[in-house]
């Protein structure tokens, strides 16, 4: 029997993580037995799917992390029980630049109250953290390789990175301690997200396609040549599940793993959608520079040599004109012309 | 007028420096003008050393750092006033291995305060950080290079080396938002460092000299030909006031600053000893293994190639002789034979 604990488990990747996870029904934990799964709790600041809601196996847990894994928190139960944590939940990059003290106390703080509640419950859980490619930065002073590997230096250039980063380190001194097993995944940038838009400085990378392919316009507020890492929905879960599923020898240790990317321009994205979707959808695009966006977006890298997770057997997106239509596919997005698929 | 805070102002790096900074009476603040140092606030939990305390120039703050710049604290009004604030205190290595709670209060929690305290007060004071080379760190699963530089990535191998390095990304954010304008320094092991033991992992390596030097028996606990990587107290001081002092340009962004090693085994260190002191006193070390040092130890990285401390112009010690001989000179250190200085 194997409970799990999401948090963030009302936004996108929680709840297609808890749809994955409850579909399949069982679990091969840290490269032990097959298990079912049990229970799985999510936690949120917002209600859960209704679908999940409904599935006796799931628990809900609503309230601000930090609070509800407190002392005293209602959501200290199920992290007693927990056997798999994922940490998913966050305030997003553009939010956290705009207001430090979302970002710190969203970020920072309810990762550090996680942490400490899977240590003084002595269970010992696997962790997976979503942490980010924007951990990575370039600046001024501080050039980044054109490629980035597992050993690149990461130099954070926005507070949302160095959280991510912070708490990276956090996880794997917990683990080196063993108060828990920490596995740490820097997602890209995940495009095409379905829903509504949110605040991430990355946000538009999904808007450019999810808007026109709704037949709404959409803004591009960096230049067409802006070279993005992207990794789709499925990929992004894959990685997630891969990182509760690998045993500690093969996941390789404590520090963060880097997915492969699929890299492209802006400018190639929009000729994907237009191959998928016609010219009357790819030029709902409005391109209207945002300096703070851009600068954002390009201080982070574009390449990556991920050796360690291709070692773990994750692999890039093929092309993005598949992810498109993985994303047609599963929301219904039903746009002017779809050419037959080949 | 600059006013000068120093936060673990009664400890050795803290005590020596209030000393230097009144005695010289002037600073060039950030490349700017020489300015007279017209205050000098020591925050620390124990008493400040009685010529300090003594100096008009000179207030004591007595307390926990978290309290004492937290709300209310009165520390407050001196940081305040400060345009530049040292922030040396810490519990060390060994310690924050044995307690892990000590170390994310002493060290994390009171430098988030401080940096809070700095964004609050609103005077962006010069922020001269003592960071640690135990950020390095090498482990079964993640060897170090030979040779670190500043694009090595660390990987922390203690409690102490994690929170150090999650202190610079702080300060380096801080930074990037205008909160304040922080300068990391990461010190390697200072030797020979005077006075009592204290409870670094790297603590050995002032004693196996200073004791023998007073008479008294001194236990190494690591293999003699570990290789370690030292400043003299004097380089040390020497690398913090050159923080304070580079212009924002000089310095180059926001990441910590590795000083340059004098790199040695501790054989030869103590074939040092013995040549500046005779073999009566290089005898009285008593080598006793302890793993638990020896882990943490052994896995800090001992040869630096200090790219970006040479260019500021900071240089290591030439020779551990002559380290050795600047204790004596500085202590009234009188072994039993030395001899004749060439």
């Amino acid at each position: 029997m194997a409970s799990v604990v999401i948090t963030g488990g009302s936004g996108f990747l929680g709840t297609r993580l808890a749809r994955v996870l409850l579909s399949e029904g069982e679990l091969r934990l840290a490269g032990g037995e097959v298990e079912p799964v049990s229970q799985a709790t999510l936690m949120d600041r917002v209600p859960a799917a209704g679908d999940l809601a409904a599935d006796p196996r799931v628990a809900v847990v609503s309230g601000d992390l930090a609070d509800v894994v407190g002392p005293g928190g209602q959501g200290r139960r199920a992290l007693a029980e927990a056997d798999l944590v994922f940490h998913l939940a966050a305030a997003v990059s553009a939010e956290c630049e705009a207001d430090f003290d979302l970002g710190m106390r969203a970020n920072l703080q309810a990762t550090q109250a996680l942490l400490q509640a899977c240590r003084e419950l002595g269970r010992f859980p696997v962790l997976v953290f979503a942490s980010s490619l924007a951990v990575f930065g370039r600046s001024d002073d501080h050039p980044l390789p054109d490629v980035i590997d597992d050993e690149t230096l990461p130099n954070p250039q926005s507070s949302y990175g160095t959280q991510k980063f912070i708490c990276e380190q956090l996880l794997a001194d917990f683990t080196r301690k063993g108060f828990l097993r920490g596995r740490a995944v820097r997602l890209l940038t995940v495009s095409v997200r379905p829903g509504k838009p949110n605040a991430a400085a990355s946000g538009f990378l999904s808007g450019i396609i999810r808007e026109p392919l709704a037949g709404q316009r959409a803004t591009c507020p960096v230049d067409p040549g802006t070279e993005v890492a992207l990794v789709s929905p499925r990929k992004a879960i894959d990685a997630l599940l891969r990182a509760a599923t690998s045993s500690d020898r093969s996941w390789g240790g404590p520090t963060a793993v880097t997915l492969p990317a699929l890299t492209m321009t802006v400018a190639e994205m929009v000729a994907a959608l237009e191959r998928v979707a016609g010219p009357q959808v790819s030029s709902l695009i409005d391109w209207v520079p945002d300096p703070q966006i851009a600068r954002i977006v390009t201080s982070w890298p574009a390449r990556v040599r991920a050796g360690r997770a291709i070692r773990l057997g994750l692999t890039p997106d093929e092309d993005f004109d598949s992810v498109i239509r993985m994303h047609i596919s599963e929301t219904g997005s039903a746009p002017g012309t779809v050419p037959p698929r080949h």
